[in-house]
């Protein structure tokens, strides 16, 4: 069996890495356990790890360890890789794949499914899902998503205790968010939010378009009544003409006349800045988002060991060319099991946020949102007191 | 007595709050407990809360509650403001007063206090040192700084994780610190680093001018050696004029011909993408690196506490023009006691990095800096794991 990671890397990607090996190892039926070193593009330079004799404790470590510990990669196959995919194989005797990823691994995945039945070639290809942008078919949710969102949630009450010491200080304040195309990640920040005054106040989601007017206004009613405004933005928000913000021609140019690329959180800080004439600042947590290792969400990694587990047990089923999906059966005690997706339907497909997630003007989310969303991040999240503000007078 | 809070949060000042209260209720002596909110701003409007009569469980909350719950402010006292404070204090009878902050907030209290005196009113005023910047001379350390510094440390050691992952994605990534004069924050970014391959691999400190030419040779070393960069900046590095890094001139300006403000990170990815054509890109924590409920340092808060209880022992011993500070006792087991300094001697000095904390090129940290910062930010930092990378062959 040989196993690989793809894509970008989330904090419980190696749960499912632990889990795999762990059900692997357990069965006579597999005779060794290989790793791709950075997925397939290190399969095709026959970059192989040996997985079946690690250290013990390296299982339980990479338990808590975020990134994708056999390495990752970016690599969109060409026609040619396909057959040198299956002869590498061949050579090595490898009849089981998994391939841990999101949409283009589970892309990739069905290619070399459907090379290997064209060559003759016996290989069972099971792809494990992983994104922490949540927006693969027919599975409940990913694994990664709880624990980026988790990390986005407290990040956004955490962040705004800082503006809520001085809100006339900086009183507008942007935190961007990853995701390109589906606003799952933006809208987790929300999942702290108790009431209208909590922030954030304003959701900027990729699944709308930008509009200045309104944004600004939307800003400008918030700031009257509450004293300062908390907005989440996706770095890849697009205006109406699908110009994604801050991007060239919006941000200008630099000393050198190259186009800057100022990212959303800038050019809405500027844009608030000059026109509402209202301090702002921006936080971007970037990496951190994808990675904190003290933000895992515990259902989160237990899933992705789940999948990674399951998705041995597929294979030795003589399943393939599937996604291991998860399945919410109760919401309260909330719990999961896992089914499985043809990957010919998978690949390449996108799930963005369904309109009964979010609110009319799509700038924030609904109650069935925190209901689909708060099992997946864990643990309730550390909520802050106030003061009981009882004034005293001479 | 009265308390107020000042200046920036931080993850701990609420501790020394409630430190404070706890010993100011255990004493007779004090009548009443008052808290300013928003600091002197809001005692010049007789905005003050009443911190007797609390319910109980706000202060163990408040233990673990980010930023000042008594609100903060950021205001230089004026001329006039000092004649009207000592009426308002004669007015609530208010004899005690407690003021938690950094330099300006020092400053503040010194000024209070010789107004009393000229105008004879008793006062005794005690400044509890807190910020982030860790810049307040006399102390061994201040309190919110190593919560910051333990954030930093594992934020640098997670987001390199991701550029593990596939570090010819973007094999450069500067992560932007706070830190206006003092490089303590971008330093403690270096404290899970343990070997010269682990990433930190430069800090750029306000305390050395930025030198393009030698920036860039230095990334385009490690990167040939390495395969990877990571940087960490503090937002305010200057160049040799002088000018911050990204600041009008070197950003350029937007579509309406405003300066843009890109900022120290934006700037260092838009030089290494021109000048070395490496993809790079930045993580800006902003405010989370002050108020990270979940990177709290535990030795941290406890002296968060300790210097808030042990302001109400030297109000009642009759000290007054003073700022508690924190004293280094042992070094294996680390434990702090608590001192004395001038207010007069403290207000508006800022200490810097010393030389033998730095290394030659003032772009890494040396062994004393560890011993020093170590102890501050707690329990040993989350390591990650490594898969042994032993190949298999066909």
């Amino acid at each position: 069996m040989i196993i690989g990671q793809s894509g970008g890397a989330t904090a419980v990607i190696n749960a499912s890495l632990v889990g795999a090996v762990e059900a692997a190892l357990a069965d006579q039926r597999i005779g060794g356990i290989y790793g791709m070193h950075h997925g397939i593009e290190g399969l095709l330079k026959e970059d192989i790890i040996d997985l079946g004799n690690q250290p013990n404790s390296v299982w339980s470590q990479l338990l808590h360890t975020p990134s994708a510990a056999l390495g990752s990669c970016r690599y969109k196959l060409q026609e040619h890789d396909l057959e040198r995919t299956i002869e590498i194989l061949r050579r090595y005797d490898i009849h089981y794949m998994l391939y841990i990823g999101g949409n283009d691994s589970a892309d990739t995945a069905h290619q070399l499914a459907g090379a290997a039945q064209q060559s003759g070639y016996e290989l069972f290809i099971i792809s494990i899902p992983k994104t922490i942008d949540n927006d693969l078919p027919f599975t409940d949710h990913c694994p990664g998503y709880g624990s980026a969102a988790r990390f986005l949630a407290q990040a956004t009450q955490d962040s705004t205790m800082n503006t809520l010491s001085i809100p006339w200080h900086y009183p507008v304040k942007v935190i961007e968010t990853m995701g390109r195309d589906a606003g799952w990640l933006t809208a987790s920040a929300a999942l702290g939010k108790r009431d209208e005054s909590d922030a954030p106040h304003i959701l900027l989601l990729p699944e709308k378009p930008f509009h200045e007017q309104s944004f600004l206004t939307q800003v400008e009613e918030i700031y009257k009544k509450l004293g300062f405004v908390i907005i989440v933005a996706a770095e890849a928000i697009r205006d109406e003409n699908g110009n994604a913000l801050g991007s060239a021609g919006q941000a200008g140019l630099d000393a050198f006349q190259h186009p800057l690329l100022s990212g959303a959180a800038q050019y809405l800080v500027e844009l608030v800045k000059r026109e509402l004439k209202l301090r702002a600042r921006f936080d971007k947590p970037g990496d951190l988002q994808r990675m904190s290792s003290t933000h895992i969400s515990i259902p989160d990694r237990n899933e992705a060991y789940l999948v990674g587990k399951m998705g041995v047990h597929a294979l030795l089923a003589g399943e393939s060319d599937k996604m291991i999906t998860l399945v919410r059966e109760t919401q309260s005690p909330y719990h999961c099991t896992t089914g499985l997706a043809d990957l010919g339907q998978v690949a390449n497909v996108q799930r963005l946020m369904p309109a009964e997630y979010l609110n009319e003007t799509k700038t924030m989310v609904t109650p069935a949102f925190y209901e689909y969303a708060l099992p997946l991040i864990g643990e309730p999240l550390e909520h802050h007191t106030q003061l009981e503000m009882t004034r005293i007078r001479s």
